[in-house]
């Protein structure tokens, strides 16, 4: 690729005659050949930056250096993003088309586009879009609806009806559908299964990782929306929304029909309680165990959640608790000895 | 289904001449049409219910009202479960019997009445019960039993030799018979993995949630009793064995040869070590981590877990830690001018 | 076998013409029968190991008795383990060579001494050495390369490029070469996903556990090390190395660019940010949340992640301090007096 083609995606300026450089892909400073282009999304890298093999670097507007060409934009991290984007290997891992060994049902409508991997089933009256993207082994059950442009990776199962928005990507062993964890009690403390009618609808662009699994609703959808980015191994129970652009890092479960805001970041190995609130562009801390609606914009962690600063001022004070019972017990005896005295 | 099916089927007395009404389902009270039955499971809802498009409504006895059509029975949660399983599609996700597309080892015993999806390997000596469904690309390796009507749901792998009960659910990419994790560790600190010869065993009614994973013993069996309810992603490591109708929520781990008893709660997120004993009719809550046993009967949570308000007491008292510390230090600068006074 | 090649085999003694004994397993003492040997890894089973029926003993060298033919070694646990992995079935779960339903890419080349089961998918310019034996509907995708002797059960998915070490154990479910959780976010608070270029190594004698996902890196591989031993359901992030005979358990999840040193040992549900290092032989408590460097041969526990000692003292001063809130109060209401008194 041309280094004037990833200038013209980032929407940088270059010196005249340098866009005919030949590129041949984006990485680290440290890792960089003189075939490769890499950027500086933090000041700190910058030195390694000027020292790399690289033969460009995306930089912030105004901290172009004479000893490379820099390309200049706004948000070096954004366009380092962008720019890899153009060097993704995006031809199918199992060549075009169907696989003779997908086994595919008559009334299945795939684009002619789309590619679908050997030993992926896909059931009755599927409907995948244009240029989508399946891998191997995966499931696609009866009246699942793909958008355009999505990718499937191998061994994904998607239970029946759920839909899936374009460009969204569903990693390898994601589970979507599965039936949500709900049981009635009988007087003799047995459990009666309850069955779910609801579907699993995942929006545009919204990202699955691997292992994760989402529960369908039992009466309405459980919602991923537009934009929304889960790692690997998050439980999402039945019902449960999550509006658009929020992130969710691995081993994060949210229990049943709690809604999550707009733009909200929750960290690792994060429990929601069901049915509560999540404020949009709210921030949620690792290990954060969430038991209340959170209001919008609001920072807490710890368990139970709550406001950052009160946390580490609890954590701070905690490990003075052992010196702290001393000293009371030290201020008892020396109170009673005055009191003793004051008689 | 006629209304008058749903209340024979739940136990509710109907006025005369009302069961021939057509019903097409049961859901919520606020996404209930006119052809389907709703439920009042709180009294809270049961406004909602009252205005709710929904023909009938489940009630508890002597809550009956003039609106609607009123089913009254002891427990109308239970009740719902119970009318929503009558309206459960129990056709098989991709057509009865062997799918061609199926690979079935020639020693496996498939009764006629089951169904086996494409992909789905079955291996030697395996022996599936009548009226199981099973999904596509599943694993059922050699020597597994399978009961009556259970449900093995699509990417399922259930490897060699374990054995799964009448009535059971296991939701897609749940693993049953892994290795357990055993390593005996050398002089070097090198790890020796210790191979494991016991199986899984699953009894009737129990159900397995989305990418749960599920340990074969060392010698004994690792045992998942009758009706267990275990939701999504919780590691069972060897040699546990979970007694009859407890429920585990969504995430929770427990070490080897721990012993769960029967009737017991836990909450989300819970981690036990191993050799301990869990009580009947226990209760662990959230993101708990149980490192002794549990009487029956016992309410804990928390790390470590201890009884619930001593907890609560020790999670409101921590928030004026940091005050606390002030005030001490106020105390022992006052006492000291008392002190010099007093001299 | 007979008796005299466990002898061999773990180094130990045996009285002359003992030797000659069938022996059919290894087992716990309380499981043994006639034909099996057992071990004391621990006194407190001497007892008993004396009075099972099993028809030989593993114990510590000095520890023998007249009651039984016994083994001594220095150390009868990884004697155990040692002799276990003799009576293990190392037959292919589906039949020697490539499994006429397996579905492999010309360009594939794989030993002929491997195993691949029925549905697994090989795709191009994939390598598989001697003795491998691969189960049922995993997925391998192009260019991946596996060592000899590995061991990939049912349903895993190794995604392209990855490479898998000689005599490595990778268990049904796990996802090998997902795409690691990057993400740059733009000036509307959008998400543009990052594309991962860099692959997953796995070197010899490494152990992944069932569901255990593993994500690709950057640019640079992400590494699990030499003997490296994952439970299940782990989550290790993007260019995160483990270094040789570390051993990690179920559900912890390690977050992007994390270095663990050697021989780490890490319980269960562990947590770990990003960009930190883990000192060689440091110990990490379950449930601890660890945020910063920790040093060689440390043990810490807690979150935030503190010397073990410490926490310890915490939690039980913790349980005091509803109490302590009393007493403060009532030093200050006495003190007070005190104060009126002494004016």
């Amino acid at each position: 690729m041309k280094l004037s083609a990833i200038a013209v995606h980032i929407g940088a300026a270059l010196p005249d005659g340098c866009g005919s450089v030949d590129v041949f892909g984006i990485t680290s400073p440290e890792s960089a050949s003189a075939d490769k282009v890499t950027f500086v999304s933090d000041s700190k890298y910058l030195e390694q930056a000027k020292k790399s093999a690289a033969c460009a670097v995306i930089v912030k507007k105004g901290n172009g250096f004479s000893e490379k060409l820099c390309l200049e934009v706004d948000d070096p991290y954004v366009s380092y993003a962008r720019a890899a984007q153009l060097f993704e290997d995006l031809s199918p891992l199992f060549g075009n088309g169907i696989h003779p060994a997908a086994i595919v049902d008559t009334t299945a409508e795939i684009d002619k586009s789309a590619s679908v991997g050997p030993g992926t089933v896909v059931g009755a009256n599927v409907k995948i879009g244009a240029n989508c993207r399946i891998g191997a082994n995966c499931v696609i059950e009866r009246g699942v609806k793909i958008g355009e442009s999505a990718r499937i990776d191998s061994g994904v199962i998607i239970r029946y009806d759920s839909q899936i928005g374009s460009r969204a990507v569903i990693q390898s062993g994601a589970v979507i559908g599965s039936d949500g964890f709900g049981n009635a009690r009988n007087r003799d403390k047995e459990f009666i299964r309850i069955p779910c009618f609801g579907i699993v609808i995942i929006e545009d662009d919204a990202e699955i990782g691997a292992c994760t699994t989402i529960d369908r609703g039992n009466f309405e959808p459980t919602i991923i929306g537009k934009g929304v980015k889960l790692d690997n191994l998050i439980h999402i129970a039945h019902n449960v929304t999550i509006d658009e652009n929020t992130a969710i890092a691995a081993q994060t479960g949210i229990s049943g029909s709690t809604k999550v805001g707009k733009r909200v970041i929750i960290a690792g190995q994060v429990g929601f309680v069901g049915h509560i609130n999540i404020g949009d562009d709210s921030f949620i801390g690792a290990k954060a165990g969430v038991s209340k609606d959170i209001d919008p914009e609001a920072k807490v962690t710890g368990y139970p959640a709550r406001d950052f600063m009160t946390v580490r001022r609890i954590e701070a004070s905690s490990a003075q608790l052992p010196d702290l019972l001393k000293e009371v017990k030290a201020l008892r005896k020396e109170l009673e000895l005055l009191k003793e005295k004051s008689v």
